[in-house]
């Protein structure tokens, strides 16, 4: 059995002295009497260099040789934490993929966890040896080792902590989840705990804290998880809870405020009012992998016909245009619009108010902040506007959604 | 079906550019017909950066985890090796030892091969995908990673190719197996064919080019070795051949001449002449693993009594005398020598001539170099000089058996 799964993050483990510091928070919790496991990243900076030595033979990311090549940091950084926590006197001893049974399908680099058959790594914890696992990876149907994508290792112990029925804290750089990026806003808080739902809303619209695809898993499989940071003193360590809506003590309204800059916008101008046009478009997008958000239809100049708007990422802007240049529909023109960020306020309590657009079109306008397009789900209001207004942008929606003040 | 099995050295694999021409030399293979696997050591410099990575936490060679540390270099240069390989169009695919499900039993840092299930990999050969195996390393019976030792990547490339019944060539950065050493004497000549027992005994005297318990296991299982240089343009390394005795034409009565540094002499000195007493100071010293030369037993001074003396590395000096002091029999005193060398003479024909041990007195005697202890055996002669007399000496004896010459 094992009570918490502890994940490690790249700076956490990123020299000598980081990884004794982790191994002695490790070391605290056991003797605080919990039964642990550990999930480690590569040391800082390691997988960009492993990258590099396999993009040398134009093995990049999504090919099986990188991911064998970019699996060995984790690996070495898993086996370094075995022999930090022996040094502390605790009995360790680290597991590769193929050894901790960690299964995967998807393609080499962005790999999906399909599985993990537990018994090796719980009769390793119930031996009173704490398992290290190298992040990260899995192996695939045919043996081969896959790797998960950027900042896999949150996934791989989430996932873990999942199957074991653990509660998985998060050790990394920052003390916790924020009001939104204390670079742009000074006042920003450390949330103390958070949904779920929020923490999911919150990572999607850029929150980097905990990447979107773990705060997805945690809220599929109800995992608690703890964000913290693994520079305090062991038990110092306050972080953000993350749980389920209904541990959370206060509830507040606005949880926090996320951004994500170069966001891109196409319009297609005078297309015929007909829903088939907006299926092709949209699922020639999502047939070559390209997300789109914030999609408005309105009324064009033309009778019978509208405009088509939608963002992507900026980076698949070039790709999307292609796309389009087949899949258009009847569209008079396409148009596309760039430097373009998005910003989102988020909190489990927006669906209860009836002005959360009437504050952010004021706050917005107030600083006179032009919102090209505006988006709203349960729990989110985002808007696109200008690139170089997000800093001012996001300082404004702190303030006026009632963040900067004291208590949360 | 395997025909070849190439074994990269790290020096052959040291960068983009080495693996680059190392793999041109494997497709000039394949484009002859040849059905290769490939065999790659950590690229130069890694396996150092590695040990002092885990030594920083007290991981020292023989700890698991170590192991599992080290095993990442010839991870990263097999998956770079089949990338290199598929950038000019071949098929290839790495094999850690968990993949190729080669076995070892033994400490860590210094296994042994146990098995090798071959199944996989004749599958991928067969299928035209080439096999890039990760040198150095096994699995044990836990499932553990295991490596085998310094220059363990070419025991890995012997045992894969004795169980592909496959011929081994050990690509190095040197052209072949020299006379002697060419640093010490600018007249050694490359070796074009060389016997096995000949190979193991040069090896094991201290001829670096091969490791000596792979040519040990090439002489027991019998696998034709080719040792050539990855330096060599496609289809122009000249290289040595290691065979069976009967498959040399040329028979010459001596092959090469060795030499090992930093041996040091202990003396027993008026000991009963008692049989038991050697085998109480032999058994005590094998007990803990340490390596026994040049056993001379002489009749001492005081009637009844002998000297009894050895060789031992002298790095091995400081547990020998501790052991000494303990199982000395009845000697009266115990003295120690340090700064000595061997040199050795290696020949298949040696046991057929007479003369040689004259040979080597008077080769030596002539340049003032004193003989402390001589030993033979089939097809070995050695003998113990002072260490600053190495380069003398092994040029002495290299021109007094005949090795100067043209041809050989």
């Amino acid at each position: 059995m094992v009570d918490i799964v502890m994940k490690f993050g790249g700076t956490s483990v990123a020299d000598a002295a980081r990884i004794r510091a982790s191994a002695e928070l490790v070391a605290s919790e056991a003797a605080r009497g919990q039964s642990v496991a550990v999930v480690v990243s590569a040391m800082a900076g390691e997988t960009d260099r492993l990258i590099a030595l396999a993009e040398q033979f134009g093995g990049g990311l999504g090919e099986d040789e990188t991911d064998t090549v970019l699996a060995t940091g984790e690996q070495i950084s898993a086996a370094l934490m075995a022999l930090a926590l022996r040094e502390r006197g605790l009995k360790a001893r680290s597991f590769q993929a193929w050894q901790s049974a960690i299964f995967v399908d998807g393609p080499p680099g962005d790999a999906r966890i399909s599985g993990f058959l537990t018994e090796a790594v719980e009769a390793s914890a119930d031996a009173g040896v704490i398992p290290v696992f190298a992040g990260f990876q899995g192996i695939d149907t045919e043996r081969r080792v896959r790797t998960l994508g950027r900042g896999g290792t949150d996934l791989s112990a989430v996932a873990i902590a999942a199957a074991l029925n653990a509660r998985c804290d998060i050790y990394t750089d920052v003390d916790g989840v924020y009001t939104t990026d204390p670079r742009i806003e000074p006042k920003a808080r450390r949330i103390d705990a958070i949904s779920h739902d929020e923490m999911l809303e919150l990572a999607a619209q850029g929150a980097k804290v905990l990447q979107t695809r773990s705060a997805e898993m945690a809220k599929a499989r109800n995992v608690p998880l703890r964000v913290l940071s693994s520079f305090a003193k062991p038990g110092e360590a306050r972080g953000t809870s993350v749980l389920d809506a209904g541990g959370i003590a206060e509830r507040r309204i606005v949880s926090g405020v996320a951004y994500t800059r170069d966001q891109a916008r196409i319009i297609l101008l005078g297309a015929s009012d007909n829903p088939a046009i907006a299926a092709e478009i949209f699922g020639a997008l999502a047939d070559v992998n390209i997300g789109v958000d914030m999609i408005v239809q309105g009324r064009a100049r033309d009778a019978g016909t509208v405009n088509i708007e939608f963002s992507v990422d900026r980076r698949e802007l070039g790709r999307a245009m292609t796309v389009m240049e087949d899949a258009h529909g009847d569209a008079r023109e396409i148009i596309h619009e760039t430097d373009l960020a998005k910003v989102s306020v988020v909190g489990l309590g927006l669906n209860r108010r009836a002005d959360v657009a009437r504050i952010l079109f004021r706050a917005l306008g107030s600083k006179g902040i032009d919102v090209k397009v505006i988006a709203t789900s349960e729990i989110r209001i985002s808007a696109l506007i200008a690139n170089d207004a997000v800093e001012q942008a996001v300082r404004a929606l702190h303030s006026a959604y009632g963040l900067d003040g004291e208590g949360g």
